[in-house]
């Protein structure tokens, strides 16, 4: 990756750091070592507010550079600081958020004399938030092979299939068009395997995760997603998979029925798109999140399929995620989040309904926020594709 | 799952709190949920030493039961614990090795007037360390189904493949044989998709994850794994999948050729499955782990392998480790570990070596330490197999 790049994402969050006046900022944590490293690396990258950053490397043993030390324990940091030449940070942010309790213990313990803050996951994610144009043109290749995968779904759907065979084959072909598999999460809230396959009243069962829509699952011990119910005529299913091809997860849903439906059910598909349509006109900088998801609201209850959004006995308080790293990033479209849009968020929106003996319906595609509106990273038909 | 299984659980756990004098143990992350309630569910485990436990639930908003509250948020912890009819603890551990930092503190800054200690992850992982029968049962039929997955390989490969193209096929043979595909992982050490399929001199490839072998990965930001290799004649490649059918992870590796191999492949694959066979007859409880990882560096520095064991240019410093709701639990079979072991310890068993221009050698199975030995978890031929 381009250093200039890495240095504008540790500009961005050094930005971030003086207004909290910190003085130094340590990632210990993968992720945010992955966006300011660039690559994932065991070990700490130490970010002064006024000199450049050292990575002290635990493994690999392969990697070299002029900014680069072997470490093998984080009590080695304070004398390997000054090694560098840097004075020994005032206030120093470590991951509260990412950093188990015991791990932020141990290294806050490494510097006795500093005022220590957990607040560096915050900032680290605000800086995550505003996405470069690099990481935008990153979900747009995304997307592009994300909807690829999609595309060849009628090949591999066969009669008589469950959701689970059919989310097998899904899977395979979102891997055979490059994707990487790993599905990261922010927290506890939420756990899956590369995403779901929900078909007809499963989309409606409650889970104890925080996506959009549940799913019984396979097994009480992830218990969300596909549970074997048979794909059949008259009713839908929806593909949400998450789509790391590099690194960011590209978010988008389609739904699948097998031969017709009825008129219900394509016109509660038709409220989700317009949802969709009227809250990508209504995007621009410095619109509030919380009006994009009373103006979903306002519309489902219009159309009367109030009772039906966002799942039916246990709703999603939300209609769309930031996406990047993980999954769930900022900004979160929902009720009382008064975060405004600025020009590089990139979030999924999702405004989906659960019809009783029918299925899930709606759509979900990623975009990101440009100077004066909006821009669709995962591009692809959004009727129902009938099988 | 049976109520007297779970109890057992819960009970095993009240033990370990009462040689550490601790009155309560609050259950707030994942995998010690699935563990101690015995199914995922968003929100909290409640354990008293005298008294049964309590389940606070955020979702899903379906459980119902005689020991179970709804719960919006944990500042409610102490009110709805008065309610059950419970006093307020005395010496409350959380989880200090899952909880992240900022959570901890809340959730302590919940009990003013209580001893709140860190060690219910270290109490909890004790407890799961020892394997029920029940669990045991899971396993053996994971290793079954794993076996299958494994035994199709044959029938995938075709000629011309790369590592990365050979792994999909074997990761949709891990999910028609039913695993349920998420890999768990305790801590920020390991991060991986199902597995890995480790062909040639990518076997050698140091990585920043703790597995034994490395390889360099598809991208930086998960670098581990398949890295796009030709499968070719003369040269091996290893299959190290996680077979969480159950949610318990059985490990088991098996290593294919393309045509034949010079002898040299055949004597340090037959090294490796020497080690594994004198420790697995070394094994019974009471004995040290330490020791079942000197025997296997004695052995291995004998047969004039030492240089290529467990990695080349980075080594695993580990021979075998616990598996059970994650891939990394305790024992861990290294130098310096004295932990002893007892019935019902579940261990996957790995002596590797890496032969430069030919690849990966060597076995890897799950085990469970009996009353007067050892078990093999994961049963199917152990010769190289040639595609």
């Amino acid at each position: 990756m381009l250093s200039i790049e890495l240095k504008n994402r540790r500009d961005k969050i050094r930005r971030l750091m003086l207004q909290k006046e910190i003085d130094a900022l340590l990632i210990a944590t993968n992720v945010n070592m992955i966006y300011a490293n660039g690559s994932m690396v065991s070990g700490y990258l130490y970010i002064p507010l006024n000199a450049p950053s050292y990575l002290f490397v635990k493994r690999p043993n392969t990697i070299v550079g002029e900014n680069v030390l072997s470490i093998r324990k984080p009590e080695q940091l304070p004398e390997l600081i000054a090694q560098c030449g840097l004075p020994s940070p005032k206030r120093l942010a470590l991951e509260g958020d990412d950093l188990t309790y015991r791990d932020y213990q141990r290294l806050a313990a490494c510097f006795p004399n500093v005022e220590v803050l957990p607040c560096a996951t915050t900032l680290v994610r605000e800086a995550r938030s505003i996405k470069t144009a690099f990481e935008v043109e990153l979900f747009r290749r995304s997307g592009k092979l994300h909807a690829d995968a999609y595309a060849q779904i009628p090949n591999v759907y066969r009669a008589g299939m469950t959701d689970r065979e059919l989310s097998i084959e899904v899977e395979r072909l979102m891997r055979l068009t490059g994707c990487l598999g790993i599905f990261r999460v922010f927290g506890q809230s939420m756990e899956i395997f590369m995403g779901s396959l929900l078909a007809g009243d499963n989309a409606a069962t409650p889970s104890p995760y925080d996506f959009a829509l549940g799913g019984e699952g396979m097994h009480p011990s992830i218990p969300g997603g596909a549970n074997g119910t048979l794909l059949k005529e008259g009713e839908t299913f929806m593909v949400d998979m998450g789509g790391n091809y590099y690194g960011y997860m590209s978010d988008m849903s389609r739904v699948y029925a097998i031969g017709s439906l009825c008129e219900e059910a394509y016109k509660a598909h038709q409220v989700c798109i317009d949802i969709q349509n009227e809250i990508a006109d209504h995007v621009k900088p410095g619109v509030v999140c919380e009006e994009l998801y009373q103006i979903a609201l306002e519309r489902v209850r219009q159309a009367g399929f109030a009772d039906y959004f966002m799942g039916v006995d246990q709703k999603a308080r939300f209609i769309g995620h930031g996406v990047g790293l993980e999954i769930n990033e900022s900004p979160v479209i929902a009720s009382r989040i008064a975060t405004k849009l600025e020009p590089g968020m990139v979030f999924a929106l999702e405004p989906k309904i659960v019809l009783p003996n029918i299925g899930p319906l709606g759509i979900e595609n990623t975009w990101v926020v440009t100077s004066d509106g909006v821009e669709k990273l995962t591009n692809a038909p959004e009727e129902i594709v009938l099988l």
